[in-house]
């Protein structure tokens, strides 16, 4: 998606080879137009998919997901992140390993709101280790919903998360795929669409 | 706002005199067209007041800020919630003392995002004690910047937060305002504006 290469190449900042950090639209402060654009082109990709349902996780998805939702007409749901969680018999819980921060935190979805007749698509801003999306995977597996695929708004295409979760035979869109940041530079592949 | 109203009365659930859930279509499901219809209203309450951001809270802010920050052509900024901070000197924070949960948790917004030539509108989803909203203003006085008004999705009227913010002379516009919810049933007052 050229519209958001662009502004990451603008507005992103490279800390590292492998963090780039994109607080001024999307992470903190958000743009809406860009969002409204995110979500058009997620929808189109998943138009004939028969979604009934966008599955993200708080914060930094819900922007994305929201415009995503609205152009398709379905609602939004967005995990719970917290430390640790008693068993509580109404939610469905999974763990998710964030390797940049080295901690361990349950996200979690009322049982109301994923169903077993529901097709879901999940979206989530980044894309690097794919632990997060596997946790919203595990999720919709314990609902025994229908995963439809996941869309990225940046994926860390120098990372495994993309490939890994692509491997299980999921179908995984990233509107922007970095190859690299060396030398705070960022790099882009072509748009993927791998089945 | 007629719609919102009814949204409350068909799908929100009194859990007890003071609480509200509505976690079908505000704070965990999302409904977009709702929110859509929200950000357009809370945009024409406050379209002549040069707004220049929108300044909401981690999470359930973000949907209908981001709506509204379309319709108004601003970008939004989302404060974050953390157990404590440790003093960091490119961040605004106040401290949010949750009396449901009694906890207190710092709140931040990086001092990148509010400028002192800013003109900012608060919205959040729910006013109850005040005491978020609070923080929010607390951030914008760091800053030095101009506070428009807040705008506020549910408003809890038997609870004091909203006659403490208007006391300050705010002005704080309420999409629906509750009145009681005793013997579980929601009552509205009428929409208020007060400066």
């Amino acid at each position: 998606m050229k519209q958001l290469q662009e502004k990451i190449r603008t507005d992103g900042k490279v800390l590292s080879d492998s963090v780039l950090k994109v607080d001024s639209f999307l992470n903190h402060q958000i743009d809406p137009v860009l969002m409204q654009a995110i979500g058009e082109e997620v929808a189109s990709k998943f138009a004939d998919e028969g979604i009934t349902k966008i599955l993200t996780l708080e914060s930094s998805g819900i922007a994305p997901a929201v415009m995503t939702g609205l152009v398709l007409g379905v609602p939004v749901v967005f995990a719970r992140k917290r430390k640790s969680l008693t068993l509580i018999s109404d939610l469905y819980t999974a763990s998710v390993h964030s390797f940049t921060k080295n901690e361990t935190n349950d996200i979690s979805v009322s049982k109301d709101y994923i169903k077993s007749d529901d097709v879901v698509l999940i979206l989530d801003d980044f894309l690097a280790n794919g632990q997060a999306v596997l946790g919203l995977i595990d999720i919709i597996e314990q609902a025994d919903a229908a995963l439809s695929g996941v869309a990225i708004v940046i994926e860390k295409g120098f990372q495994n998360g993309g490939k890994m979760i692509r491997d299980r035979g999921v179908r995984v869109e990233s509107l922007a795929i970095i190859s690299s940041l060396a030398n705070g530079k960022v790099e882009f592949i072509g748009e993927v669409s791998a089945k």
